[in-house]
């Protein structure tokens, strides 16, 4: 996607030496746009440790180059899986990551030493493609529903989303995200209702920046304003990311997903998931007892970061000291709130059925 | 209530000198811990202008106290309606302001002027002790639930609330949190989740406080994690205040609510509402149609006030500059989501026939 005029990736190879890894560092967003340059593995794996990258496929793909700049470094079999292993310690819940360096290592264990290098740029340069294709394919099957509306009312087409899930968390294009990049393309008028996403403010800081670098119309709003708006008919769509999908339809996500699935629900509001096959977990069935929840450090609520008057970016507390708080990051959408999975392959209904007709191999 | 041991009330006549009116300055909380002197009619409502008071009972007191002021100055009946007029448009949407100074008004003018600033603290006094009479019987109502529910489970019983509808938002004991402090004072163990209440923060800033200061458990979490910690069966009850209710129950509160409400239904969590008796509006039926929310200024999305690592209280952009935010400040929970009312009268369904019932001469 573009910011402010100019189409980038997430990550890329340096046109100009032709082998260092250049990323957005996504810890300074929105407070300011600074590109990193990496050279190491050991540089890479602090890049996905430290969340200058986040967002479970740009993960995969920041970490397969990693494993090219080990190779480009000391291309034996050793230093390879010693690479590897320090690449999938980094987030060991993410399973684009392990997912990618297996990918990585199945093709390299089978390469000559001398051949390495240039096959993991190779193969890097095509999971990284293959994400921005399966992004545009769920944009292209997600813009179908933004079409209808418009269609039918001939005004701008009003979709909240929650969290970030935009080209941000992948190589480009985004998941929730795609269909309206892709309306916005198609010159479909869109509006996006942006949740800030309390406590570490994705919605907010990454979600309304991109959208507003790419020259998306959104507006910002309080995670407790979405239910309010859907009352008032002021939101035609609900599309949200989603960190893993079981085989019956729930829905895991970031923290608050659940709230406005429930209003959406109320208010018969249709409330889509958008997400590449690879977040579906065909083992689990039952979201609610299966999927365990990530509790995050307290202080994610008790501050937050912005930028003050004087221009610097400022950490201030917001709770009374001696208060304590409890950070539960992700909660659970019962299938039965879901109105539908937006996939590569295509739309379907939140179950096993719907599933398992667009993916019969894994079901 | 107490702070760190100390009982006060949050507007009461200076001792020392028997006239002059002491507020605990709200905008400073929870940062530091400052009291007012009003001397003036003048700063009465600048006080409540600025929300150094805020909380609807708590403005109708100081109003009250703010009459006496100006009585005091002079107790003219020119002097008098124009003080009242000055009070009355601080808040023009607070119900309670203009109450009170009806109240205040059809008392004084049937007094003589050399009278009447000694009868103006005594009515301003009945006011705030009435107040604090209907929140301790709120208390009292309120606290059945939570007994019930000890009695049934003997464990800390684990009540959510939105916003703050505390001793701070009253002169004592508050709406919402009077059942919560009469269990404390019972003895019954209670553990408060505390949203945070984007964007203003009242939940953090005030509610967390005066817990805490008070020595009530609690923990503060983010708006989007109660719907998460109903499902995981971490929350017995639910206790908010109002700013309205209907004749026929529907529920207008702080934005966000509507959700709470939403996601207590689902996981059959007990959902109830706190207020004395003159916040419902007889004259109004259906909330959703009937209640205008107000649009406040979106400043308060983008922007977030806390402590600095530094000490100082600072004030931090939290959106990317050019995003543009919406800020509704309200929502109308429908009365189908509401378990109850909770008034200084009783318990009643939220519905025409449980109003009436419990008021059968407003019906």
């Amino acid at each position: 996607m573009k910011i402010d005029g100019t189409p980038y990736r997430c990550v890329w190879v340096e046109p100009s030496d032709g082998w260092s890894v250049r990323i957005i560092d996504q810890t300074r967003l929105p407070w300011s746009l600074e590109f990193l340059r990496l050279t190491t593995v050991t540089q890479a794996a602090h890049a996905i440790r430290s969340m200058q990258v986040r967002g479970a496929p740009l993960i995969g793909a920041v970490a397969a180059y990693g494993l090219a700049l080990a190779l480009r470094a000391d291309p034996g079999a050793e230093a390879m899986e010693r690479a590897a292993a320090m690449l999938n310690a980094t987030r060991p819940t993410a399973v684009n990551l392990r997912w990618a360096t297996e990918r990585m290592l199945t093709r390299l264990r089978n390469t000559a030493a001398s051949d390495r290098a240039a096959a993991a740029y190779e193969e890097a340069g095509l999971i990284a493609d293959e994400d921005v294709a399966q992004n545009q394919a769920i944009g292209r099957h997600g813009v179908e529903l933004i079409r209808i509306v418009h269609a039918a009312t001939d005004r701008p087409v009003r979709v909240l989303t929650h969290c970030n899930a935009g080209w941000l968390a992948t190589v480009d294009w985004g998941t929730a995200l795609a269909p309206i990049y892709t309306a916005h393309e198609e010159s479909i008028p869109v509006e996006v209702w942006v949740d800030e996403t309390r406590p570490r403010n994705q919605g907010a800081f990454l979600t309304a920046w991109e959208l507003g670098r790419h020259g998306v119309p959104h507006t910002v709003i309080s995670d407790n304003a979405g239910g309010h708006l859907m009352q008032r008919g002021a939101v035609d769509l609900v599309i949200v990311g989603t960190d893993r999908v079981t085989r019956s339809g729930d829905v895991a996500n970031k923290i608050g997903t659940y709230l406005k699935a429930l209003a959406a629900k109320d208010n018969g509001v249709p409330f889509w998931v958008a997400c590449p096959s690879s977040t579906i977990d065909w083992a689990v069935s039952d979201g609610l007892t299966e999927i365990e929840i990530e509790e995050r450090d307290a202080s994610e609520v008790t501050t937050i970061t912005g930028r003050g008057l004087d221009g610097k970016v400022t950490t201030v507390r917001v709770a009374p000291s001696g208060s304590p708080a409890a950070n539960p990051a992700f909660d659970v959408t019962p299938a039965r709130l879901v109105t539908g999975i937006i996939t590569e392959r295509g739309r379907c209904t939140a179950d096993a059925a719907g599933l398992a007709g667009l993916f019969p191999e894994r079901a």
